[in-house]
């Protein structure tokens, strides 16, 4: 549940300082399950995605140092959060994970890549 | 998509500025079909509603007027739409109105009661 | 899934031969359990749901002899179900029993009456 | 909100005129964001959605021109959609789109290809 | 996540030992909002819940003790679940509790009573 | 609507006997449209899901002969579902099949492939 502007004409009535509750998805994909036929330790997973968004609960993103002259577009926080989670999961998981973002029931965005 | 914050101590980190989409629905229940075979037209309904979020829409909750002084919890704010409702869908509705705020899909706070 | 038309000027270009696809709930609602520590059999039930909605299934309503000169809304289709669903549940069920027609993720209309 | 038939043999029941609410979800996808960290502005896209589902609503698709001679089903109705919206959306974005019609909770049909 | 058989007639297939996966809704309703604008302190809520459910999770109910001779419908669970929380928010929460057990998309059973 | 038990030290309180109800949804994906515009009969396609869950369903999964020595993990039995299926639809439809468990509505599984 965080607060932020996006200041470009585009986003018209969203420039001014307004906020959003984002629901975030994590997909992890592997073309094999591990010995315990598992694609990944599921609670491994949620702890990782809570660490992750830990910072930026209950947060006005445009006071936050770490997104300083950015654009938090949901895009935007969906590539961030892939980032981060990709750093952590790396030791458990090898494949492709999609992190996806939703603001509402009809809106959303994800970011996906590999996980190497 | 609004930001506000609540600063009273059992909200913890909510007491910062951060913000929720909100998803609201509005219930009509009537004892009796009107001679259209319904309960309201969906779209004067649909629009009145509109027009209630209109000024709410993209706001700093904090910085406006009509909430000076006002804790802008979820359920205040369905207390709020329902009465902006009411007074507007008076003259073609009679019944039990209710307001649903969603904040995520596990949290939601409603406010129910007569428009006469 | 079904075709009709609603000819009221209230119902704008619904009013033209149109179609909905319907997702039909059935809530049943009783003081006190059976015997089984069960409020209705929920297999008798959707066997029920089934039966009554049968003769709905992939119909023009505007052309089947039941509903003929009546406005078929989502209100009075519930209202029709309910009726029909009593009926037939009446031996094995006392209580509160509601019909919801969902006609979309955002529009639906209930009936809600005792069975008795 | 649509009526139509679907003549032959493999439609069983849903070869009589019917009728079905469809929900249209669209999906762009791309590699790169643009200048604004967007995939496509969110307000354009559900204008151009609007636009292309604008001449289906309420309407009886048998009696339509641009289908005559044709079975809609839902998977043909993904794809005409599909067609429409990279016409319209060619100017503003690169990337690959889906075009989802949900005909009820547990049923629905997707097209999916390039934008070029 | 539960183990558990129904032996009774009525029950059929499921007086086998089989399992379910029950989402766990809790409704709170009062005539009146506290000093800070809400109905509960959501996050005293939450944690109540998971101190009730606790017990249950990943268990075969057929061998726990405070089950021993009763049959554990989703009623009698909802019932079960609402008697727990009510002893444990009684200080805190003074209004309607109703406890909702959802045992798929499509069956659910709910238990709705005062806390007083 | 199933009992297992997941005997590995990664699952925790998952190895003890619990269950789980599964949602089990199937994705038919091909380049071309059959010649009455469908990528499948979804009457088939469920007729054919059914046959192949009916052995599972009320089951208790540790007592079954198929998955002796088995971990049967959502990951697993999408896996298992996804061969039984492919080799009941291969004679009407070529292309790529997608297996989707859901345990709860956080928590899913899936097994994606091709029908040749």
């Amino acid at each position: 549940m965080i607060a932020h502007s996006l200041q470009r004409e585009v986003f018209g009535p969203a420039q001014r300082l307004h906020g959003a509750t984002y629901i975030v998805d994590a997909l992890f994909e592997s073309k094999k399950l591990d010995k315990d036929n598992i694609v990944i330790d599921i609670d491994h997973a949620l702890d990782v995605l809570k660490q992750v968004l830990k910072p930026l609960e209950y947060q006005n993103l445009d006071t936050m140092k770490v997104f300083k002259g950015k654009l938090t577009t949901t895009e935007f926080l969906a590539n961030y959060i892939h980032k981060q989670m990709a750093r952590k999961v790396r030791k458990n998981f090898k494949g492709h994970l999609t992190i996806t973002l939703g603001e509402s029931h009809i809106a959303w965005a994800s970011f996906s890549g590999k996980v190497k």
